[in-house]
């Protein structure tokens, strides 16, 4: 049963969308993938081909990555709600306070001391026998509305989308608010159109077999909503949000309105189900159990990017289409179900999901614009998750929106554009001999807009799981240049990196560069105190936790 | 919280939807209520002001009479899905074979004999000692794609309209079709949004309190979905669909497209639970518990209808916007939480749901189109749900639709404007004095396109709960004129009613007038052979019961 391509009858009656589209207002299609690594696809990010880079199959992203750009510096936060909300806000994740992810039910802390409650079974974890106690934040997410307890009241990307004539779609994982409150709807936050969003960040299953978690027997609050039809039919979860999303599209793609699609799958995100379609081969290639079924969830992913590929250019909308590929976070390092040795599975980046290094925050990022953005090229000015908001508002053509909020991400449609039309032209002059040149190449700020010393900040003021992860607990960092800052609050270190001889961040130069930690504490400092950022209280004080730059003095 | 007041700001940027709008393509809300009775509203419907008319309090019902036309003579079917798919194919139910409501999921017969499944529990129920088999029907219910097993397949109302350029719009219940199959998923029936609607034929819980029946002490396939924003804010659920539907009009209205907003709500069907803002009053009337929550429930329906039309009026689209108002069949007389005497709620006419006596399918119906309907008025020539698939697609403009169905119902756009004319022309010259006048004033065929002897069909060949229901289980039906025909099929009787003089049904004529009852059981016949439609199976002789005709040679 194809409703999609049936429903295409009805287009001869009306003028072909290519003709009606407007040009000011590309569509934009933003496709995340959640806990996907950074080096986890055939897509090589970084300044070599990583083995992982050769073990995954993703010929979609690597489509994508032939016909757009590459961001090989890209930012988001340790964890999946404080990315989304930042990317509907603009605003940092220390700016909002949203710096863990929420609870599906209002007011419950999701972080792990304090009477935290753990996504996976909605238990409550006490452990009060931690040095630090979590910091009040905005456990409740974002509000489109102001007035709403723990939350931060903002102007929602889409809302503003809509104001400016787009059709805004939403499909699949919202987790932008906890049940109870505005937020919680992808319909309050400017979507025209939502699919299965809600309050969840997992699904309680990705097999029709139990109908997404839809039985008495697996029910909980992450049982995915809206997906009846696909209930025992054999479609695995992240097939069903593409073709639900191929069929929103076809509304706007007809009346030759502008859309955003906001696709956003579950997958990869725990739990680790095997998508059937993909999975022999990495078994046949020899991983073990845990990395085969991760690896046949990616290329699910991947296969739903491709869909929509074609689908964009069956209906000729391709040229005027902005797609940009992002994941919400680092690969979870800490995840029995997914295989391989835990902590390990990013290498060569430091530790995965929920860490401030950068297992836990660098991520894929891709442009493709026709006739914009310079194909199969990479920029690797360092970008963070925020500068997505601006941006976007940018391609739509957005000037001055009226928000509410205080802005702090930069758009990045001159990096994109303009920058990789550099690359593009350093590459015809072969000036560019390797993947490791093409990664170093220097885009100017001139030409940016963007100072490639500019200070991005990452935050988790809180304690993951209900044991102790060192390399992940309680950690700020900041990134300037080339330069990487980690502030381990439960211990008061401050360890300094250089990114570009030492992407693992093994080899801590603190001691040698005791002027550079000073200055990037009294950036992360800065920027903290400014934002009224989440701080954890230190249990024997009652007082917050120092901040980086009171430790340099 | 009201985002969709908030987010009218951006409405002065655009050019007032009144401008923009199409005439050719007015706007339609549906407004379908369902289990409501016929007399449970202080509208009117019959020649006489009933109890009923003075207890409950439907201020808006009354609006949208005093603003349109009232069909007096209306029929739905027996049970909801019926209804539900026979306005979305234009066919009579016994024609589509989707004679009963369809189970959550798929290949499970709802009806009570040979391992049907209740509703409420979900439960198998096993009851062998009957006369009679239930029918081979179409217990999937209908599909829009070909080769679904146990579906009528079907080009949907919605979809022919979205074709048309209409920005069509789902909220509530939809209960089209089981799980696993296409017609489960509004976006598959040429719905551009959906809020909630899926394969739920009533909600787990009407209470924010209980997650409308999302926790694991409640949670069945009945939870309602999409409504996370309102866990535990005391909205009502019918209240929180009013909401949502309201958000869902500003894009089409901000556009100036035309718009179909399908506003199906879960009440009144059970479960039968307070609306807390309108419960008082009733109770200080002195209604018995049940009753005071039912007419809760219908006060709330009344509310939202307000509010919907309210909005319809400060948007500047009232004038252009076509609203019909119908229930899906007969108020339930078979429910001990409704309260009052079992049996005889619907009082004066028989039986309730599930019944092919009037209680069961006289349903109220009103149209309001400024301009084209005579306010005030009421025609009385019988029509049926079918009708409404012609009817809304002549209002839309569409002309020679292409479907793959055979389209049994004809449309009422000449009665509902040419009709109401003529009545309030003779209204305006005095020849109206009574309400009964008013029913009785006959629109002729010339004017409507209707023959006022236009055979109508009613076919419920279902066991209906697991407990034997005489006036309920296994009848048929068929009206031509004032006349009415009941086929027991049970006991092969033949009942013939004149409705003109009994519209109770008490007066079984049949003996006085053989050859009436020969002319309708020929015409009942003839129908349910050329439909092919469901008959039960004689358990003694393993063969389909007799056609009616065939008890008349």
């Amino acid at each position: 049963m194809k409703p999609v391509r049936k429903s295409l009858v009805g287009l001869s009656l009306l003028a072909p969308a290519a003709v009606l589209a407007k040009d000011d207002k590309p569509n934009i299609v933003f496709f995340l993938v959640d806990d996907m690594g950074w080096v986890d696809s055939s897509v090589a990010y970084g300044e070599e081909v990583y083995p992982n880079n050769l073990r995954f199959h993703t010929p979609n992203m690597d489509r994508l990555a032939r016909e757009g750009v590459i961001l090989t510096s890209a930012y988001a936060c340790p964890v999946s709600t404080p990315t989304r909300t930042s990317l509907l806000t603009g605003m940092n994740a220390a700016h909002t306070g949203i710096t863990n992810w929420t609870s599906t039910m209002r007011d419950t802390p999701s972080d792990a001391t304090g009477g935290a409650v753990a996504m996976e079974t909605g238990q409550i974890e006490e452990n009060t026998g931690d040095r630090l106690i979590r910091p009040e934040w905005n456990i409740n997410g974002m509000s489109p509305a102001p007035g709403v307890a723990h939350t931060q009241y903002a102007t929602p990307l889409p809302q503003l989308l809509k104001d400016a004539g787009y059709f805004t779609i939403h499909v699949g994982k919202a987790h932008w608010a906890s049940a109870g409150t505005p937020g919680a709807s992808p319909y309050n936050m400017g979507f025209v159109v939502n699919v299965s969003g809600n309050v969840a960040g997992m699904p309680r299953s990705y097999q029709s077999e139990e109908n997404y978690g839809n039985t008495p027997e697996k029910w909980n609050m992450l049982a995915v909503q809206n997906m009846t039809e696909y209930y025992g039919t054999g479609v695995h979860l992240t097939e069903a949000l593409t073709r639900e999303a191929l069929k929103t599209l076809e509304y706007p793609i007809r009346h030759g309105e502008p859309f955003f699609l906001y696709m956003a799958h579950y997958a990869t995100h725990t739990p680790i189900q095997p998508d059937k379609r993909f999975i022999q081969k990495y078994l046949d290639a020899g991983m073990d159990k845990g990395q085969a079924r991760y690896a046949s969830m990616v290329e699910g992913v991947d296969k739903s990017l491709g869909d929509l590929l074609d689908y964009l250019k069956e209906m000729g909308v391709e040229k005027n289409t902005v797609v940009v590929f992002m994941t919400d976070n680092g690969g979870n390092s800490e995840n029995k179900q997914k295989g391989g040795v835990l902590h390990t599975q990013n290498k060569p980046l430091r530790e995965g999901k929920g860490s401030c290094y950068e297992g836990g925050v660098r991520v894929p990022l891709m442009f493709r614009w026709p006739g914009r953005v310079a194909p199969n090229t990479r920029v690797n000015t360092p970008v963070i998750v925020e500068d997505l908001f601006p941006t976007l508002l940018e391609v739509a053509g957005v000037r001055n929106p009226r928000v509410v909020q205080a802005v702090d991400g930069e758009s990045l449609v001159k990096l994109v554009t303009k920058g990789s039309e550099i690359a593009a032209k350093a590459a015809a002059r072969g000036e560019i001999a390797s993947q490791a040149e093409a990664n170093r190449l220097v885009i100017p700020a001139e030409v940016s807009g963007l100072d490639p010393e500019r200070v991005l900040v990452l935050h988790y003021p809180h304690k993951w799981k209900p044991y102790d992860l060192a390399d992940i607990d309680y950690l700020s960092a900041v990134r300037k240049g080339d330069w990487k800052l980690v502030y381990r609050m439960q211990t008061g270190e401050l360890e300094l990196y250089d990114l570009s001889t030492d992407l693992g961040e093994q080899r801590n130069l603190a001691a040698e560069h005791p002027e550079k930690v000073k200055e990037l504490a009294a950036e992360l400092g800065s920027r903290l105190r400014g934002w009224k950022a989440p701080m954890p209280t230190v249990r024997r004080t009652g007082k917050p936790v120092a901040m980086p730059d009171e430790l340099t003095n």
